[in-house]
């Protein structure tokens, strides 16, 4: 195809999750051709310099809600916008969250998505899809999602009672049916009743700004829901992925999981890693309502450390932003009551220099587990690796040239996202992608976009992804119980 | 009254859970009157000498289920046979549950118990109330209750689904009335939509012996209900008490719990501090399902040895039995299903002896710690301390005259316990009482009792028990969360 | 004695660390003679009415170091200024240290200790000694203290290299002698070799303020300290005190193995539970320097807390302040090197008012635990209880009429302790001691003193206190290791 | 070179630590020229079909010792056996360990093994250096062997007092020349003070026996050294790598360790995975006496399967073995006193196979971090990655086609070492290496070595790893300290 350019990378650090090389990378046709020291190449050729530069793979942002229609407003980082900010901020693929209403079609809830977004997307995208509410039509939808959609994760609720919300055996249903088609199952977890319950709580104490929002979810009912999950994945013996991880006592729950040989992963977000629930406290209510999401920010502030802390030490596995963006004016419906103000942070652009920052700057992990944390783990997960996720030969070209010693500050006077605040404002970043190339093709260079709209594609994940089910299946073959061989009882039994 | 015998024990080494002391103790009108070295005492005073004995304040079983109408039988152990066996044992008090049908009057099932039970125990007792479902008249029974009949005391079941569960919007709003009321909220701790998928699982994989009662439930449904039902209490600033802890996950939650401050309570048992759930897997079926119980005594042999650590060490509160006897032939309902098979083991006798046992003899505890765990703390949580649970002046005269050094050898045989096995069978314990002391009356002296049925008298509990409320009420004082003072929001709020 | 007042309190409550009851106490000759509702008492009495207020057993602090001459100068609270500020804020017994030099007998230092004391104290003491060193005989004038001298408890200090610190051998053997004696054996635990590299690295980088004494030792260097202490103690089977926890991990160290089943009381102070070591970057040199110790206090803000949730849980046992102060102009030795700041603070006078603030106040304790923590604990262990620590019939006469409501403001201003600065400056603090008695007398009312120097009684603590050595003597008896019966091997052996 | 073989090894299934695929390998001069999907090679090509079989990374085993002269006499396995039955199992490299006498030069030492190995092994190997006495002599060797001779990593003994063991500040002063010339410290974690005490303890309690060896040495001591360790290291920022790992406590003080982001690494060996210490109550001798190394196995039986989780789940790093083989006739020098009973088990041989067999097999870990923990970590940590322990172009050509479905029964009647016992003896293993391939040529196939003495090379290993000192050189920048800016005191200084 003639839009995508042949390039050479000539010079740079490759990293990889394993480790770093200086070398050439050679793309063509979208994909990596070729890796190696002084590659000889064809005239004609675009050649990057990349010399004291690093060349990583490009970002995957495991969690993000484009354009979402929530609590009564839409999100206004749409698949365009959203979609062009992470390219600038070095991420190359999104998976975005397909949410049907309650009782309402999983596959065309997908459906509506895929129209909506392939339209739109900059960079490639995939689908988890949630599910809201349980019967035998979702559970055959399911299956068509994961056979034929592309579909192999599938997020449920344990908050938002009355909403999204899942009883527990409706977990135990639908992940016995993640395990079945080979899909991982994802929990948003908080304990939804007791949300509910502290909401009234707060509102009738008098309790109705932002500082509300944590107060009425504090860490620990974050905690209980990761457990619950933990332990109901168990006993159906199915993966779980724990979406936006933001306490540390819920992080603690899921490395004590993993250490027990749980199959669990947990996703901490750039806005846990980068700042914190402080600033629900703070006098200004639109400074405050900015930062509101569910789970919320944590006030203690020892927490976006300790979250990197077991990032760094593979406890916690992968990155996303869960960015849903909603400006100023969308989150003053919750003016007077904080159980109104749309829930979403910023994340998409800025993840990549955040976790740099606070992961790689400060000495917590290398540049390799970088690469891992913000992409090869999430390609292995969800089953694309290493088509994506790794800079080698025959991956997709989602490539970029990274400069570890340049630095930035984050403002939303200069972001790309469309949100009219940023919740790392004024944070200081060293690493700024300096190329972003989305499918072989330079798509950011210089602070411009070479971009346009449905230039990215659909990601089809397929099932039983072997990262995921390996140790799964070995334990279903050696680990069935058996009943013991016993003579019958002959006894008396009474009669009732 | 002339059937109270006035007493004098001699010489022997006075022991309550802060200190020992060589004392005599004098006894009138079921009170003691005097405690301290050489009692000049009137003539026609009945003197036992204690030299070299202990004298112990008697036990405390917080937690039986005489006559227990149960899974289609009915327990064994009525409250006289019942009683009796605990006087045996050196226990003098217990307290019983008191368990209405679903959706059935807990004032009714109260005053059922109450008829029972006065006219048939031997020592004294009182009255737990479990609440099987929630409504507006439940609550305010619970309040009657608290005030008027004195039950501080509530059992929700977060297990047996469909039949005594609740929700967690229901323990939330039970808890909350517990606080309201000044009771303490008590939980049989087992997430009961995974023990009722796990059943049907065993079932369908052909596993219909006693070892699938432990297989459909493991240890970590309980552990995972035990950290929800302490998250609820705590949002709720209620004080909550675990009972039958049966695994070292689930006390580890409750030590847990309390190291970061939790006013939370746990109970272990006399079967799970005394044998372990190896048993389910035994070749006889009869001695497998003898062990049944919910939640299962664990294969893990560390079991009890780790149980009895937390307990020495405070991280675990006091000790019942959840006696609640059911004969083999009963038992054998359950031949072909384990499902069936009537949930209950013995204990109410051996308590006192396996704890000292595995407790005292083993070096885990001294004998302080001993009598604060077998008697002094459930006389603190439960509110009637120090009229039990101390050896002082102007308590009740529950006293136990005991043989650290003697040796028994517990058995089916000899035990007074109407069921026709014992869990314990054939265990070597130091410590036995030689004389058992029941309001101030010489019941059990020489392997003879010396009562009869509605000796014993029902121990009215106030509400709000000191021990328990003291830091609840200063937490909701100093630590209600305040509102953050702030301009009004005066911008642009989107419309909808 | 005419100097002992006949008193008796009327009305309060009085607290033990097992209840709380409205009572009346009377007191005559120095010893507690009567505690019941509505006493009669013969005329003449002095009568203290304590309606509304506590009465609690006298403090105990179970850490001083009064005038002791230590780097370079000598602390300025004496035995005489000392024990009356002790007075004022309702402590009536210290237990100090006499801390022979190196190479010198425990003996004479023993013997010299006593007779400054004993001339100057206010209220009872009791002495500890530390071993600095080891030779057979260090040992055999261990034992002589124990068995002669009533000291059952002796320090070993793992840091202060070359001067005062024993290497493991030496720990193992004095740690032996201490169990074969009866005696407790107590530790400073911080890694004095680790100390000594990190202060000539401090300088080295030219950080020579007070900030460089905690950077020279951080927190790990305790709490490694801490679990050699625990270990060397468990293969001795001795029981340890650990002197000072000052930090979150030393303290979790303690705790987890109190939860295995170690014999093992961990004693934070005042400082620790009251505030923290972000001092040390005060911008003003006197400030920080003041709060110099060792170990010193830790800038993790959350530390204070977290040591008294573990105190209020069981988890650490008692209270000392580590009284050794220094005024400014002695602080000042180090003002150029920190190393050469006198190490040491003020705590004695305080130490109830900020436990009752930060413990009771806070709701994390109540007002029974409280009473352990301050005295019954310390008697327990150091073998003086229920002579002190519990107001009960025969019991010293060691009493404090508290006002849990009131409140005052800490300052050097008005405090009693010869130091010119308070750690605790501007502290408001609920709870004050209105009335202190000691030995029967009123030594402390209405802000005046009516004592004077040598009033106060040296206590002789015996050898194998109870509430310590219960347990140890059972497991030595029933954990003997034995070896297995083998026949003798006869196959060939290799020659060399 | 004419003994190079060029070798296709088509349609297996490649592993490594990061995925699967589905490939063949072409083999050339050593090295690994290809990977991929229908390699075209040119004729006269060996071709090896491995379908359905696994391509892996030639084993690592770190820990051997070779013919050492130990305890009075010499390990069996030298490095021309010991080096053959790794390759017979799957192992194509081994890291074994010069260990100068006390006092002795560390080059010497070096040139002497290297001497004797050179000539001898039948793979590729390196060597760790023993840093056994400290003198600057020592410390200018260490730069040495870094700089010149391949070495970086250099191991401390904190056990064998009066033999090995270095004392904490020589610890430290080691840990900071290895940090300084690049190198990773390790350390032999036991306290050697509390060994030597136990030992004779042991013995005067007349327990003899190879028990005794256990007993002496209980787990908390290994423990202890463990925690000391790293805490030394952390002060120093100096990587470690505590060399065989064998207890749940030590195991789980390195794994909390790195969740707190310390840079540390554990090594468990294939005894301490494999078996456990309840062999040393055996009742045969013999038996029980061939499980003697230090650390002792642990009675625990849990011991193995946690320590494979943790292995699984990257708390612990890579395995080796500790091999260092003595006969029964060699062992029997200590028939009548475990103290000289020379300690030291097999595992070179059947490593690969047991952790496939406990860890694989059992669905703990899949064939990938099975990779990663028997061969790419120590590539990584020690400096030779990807040139071994990676199937990819241009690596080292040590590759081994593994059945997973093939089993065996491990035997000393069967085993390839010289040792005339087997700790593994009867075990049944899933996992057999079908060909082995050192530097490019089959040496191992059909059960037939095609291999002679000296066919091995010894690895040079450069200073710095970048895997290990990434993140060691980026704190040092980032998180050095800062002296804060005061002005200078003023006030009044006491004179002394």
């Amino acid at each position: 195809a003639a839009h995508y350019k042949r390039i050479l990378i000539k010079g740079g650090k490759v990293v990889n999750e394993d480790c770093s090389v200086i070398s050439d990378v050679y793309i063509e046709n979208g994909k990596i051709v070729e890796v190696g020291p002084n590659l000889q190449i064809p005239a004609g050729v675009r050649v990057i310099n990349a010399t004291d530069k690093l060349v990583i793979p490009g970002g995957i942002d495991t969690h993000t809600h484009m354009e979402l229609a929530f609590m009564g407003t839409k999100a206004v980082d749409d698949f365009h916008i959203g979609t062009k900010a992470a390219l600038a901020g070095g991420t190359t693929m999104i998976l975005d969250f397909v949410i049907p209403q309650k009782g309402k079609s999983l596959l065309e809830a997908y459906d509506a998505w895929r129209r909506t977004a392939d339209a739109k997307v900059c960079c490639d995208y995939s689908l988890h899809v949630a599910v809201t509410w349980w019967s035998d039509e979702v559970k055959k939808e399911m299956e068509t999602l994961a056979k034929e959609k592309g579909v192999n994760s599938f997020k449920m609720f344990m908050a938002y009672k009355d909403v999204f919300m899942l009883q527990d055996s409706e977990l135990y249903a639908a992940f016995a049916q993640c395990k079945e088609i080979g899909a991982i199952a994802q929990v948003h977890a908080e304990n939804g009743d007791l949300i509910a319950e502290g909401a009234k709580k707060m509102l009738s104490m008098g309790i109705r700004g932002p500082e509300g929002h944590e107060l009425c979810r504090p860490e620990e009912v974050e905690a209980e829901a990761t457990q619950r999950a933990i332990t109901i994945a168990h006993v159906v013996n199915c993966p779980l992925y724990v979406v936006h991880v933001m306490s540390k006592s819920a992080a603690k729950v899921v490395a004590d999981a993993r250490r027990d040989g749980r199959v669990v992963f947990g996703e901490p977000i750039a806005a846990g890693l980068g700042t914190d629930g402080t600033h629900y406290w703070h006098k200004d209510w639109a400074h405050a309502a900015g930062f509101v999401m569910g789970p919320p920010l944590r006030p203690d502030p020892s927490t976006p450390a300790y979250l990197m802390d077991l990032l760094a030490n593979d406890d916690l596995s992968v990155t996303g932003t869960d960015n849903c963006t909603f400006s100023v004016c969308q989150k003053a419906l919750g003016k007077d009551d904080f159980t109104k103000i749309p829930n979403g942070v910023n994340g998409v652009e800025d993840r990549m220099s955040v976790i740099w920052e606070r992961g790689v700057h400060s000495g917590k992990m290398d540049e390799n587990r970088f690469v891992a944390v913000t992409s090869s783990n999430a390609a292995k997960i969800f089953n694309f690796y290493p088509q994506k996720g790794r800079i080698a030969k025959n991956s997709d070209a989602d490539v970029v040239v990274w400069d570890p010693n340049l630095t930035r500050r984050i403002s939303a006077k200069t972001h790309h996202q469309a949100v009219d605040y940023n919740i790392f404002e004024g944070m200081e970043c060293h690493g700024i992608p300096i190329v972003t190339i989305s499918r072989g093709k330079v798509v950011y260079e210089d602070r411009q976009f070479h971009v346009s709209p449905g230039q990215g594609k659909f990601v089809h994940r397929g099932p039983f992804s072997e990262f995921v089910y390996k140790r799964i299946r070995q334990r279903d073959q050696v680990g069935r119980p058996a009943a013991v061989i016993r003579k019958p009882y002959e006894g008396k039994v009474i009669s009732v």
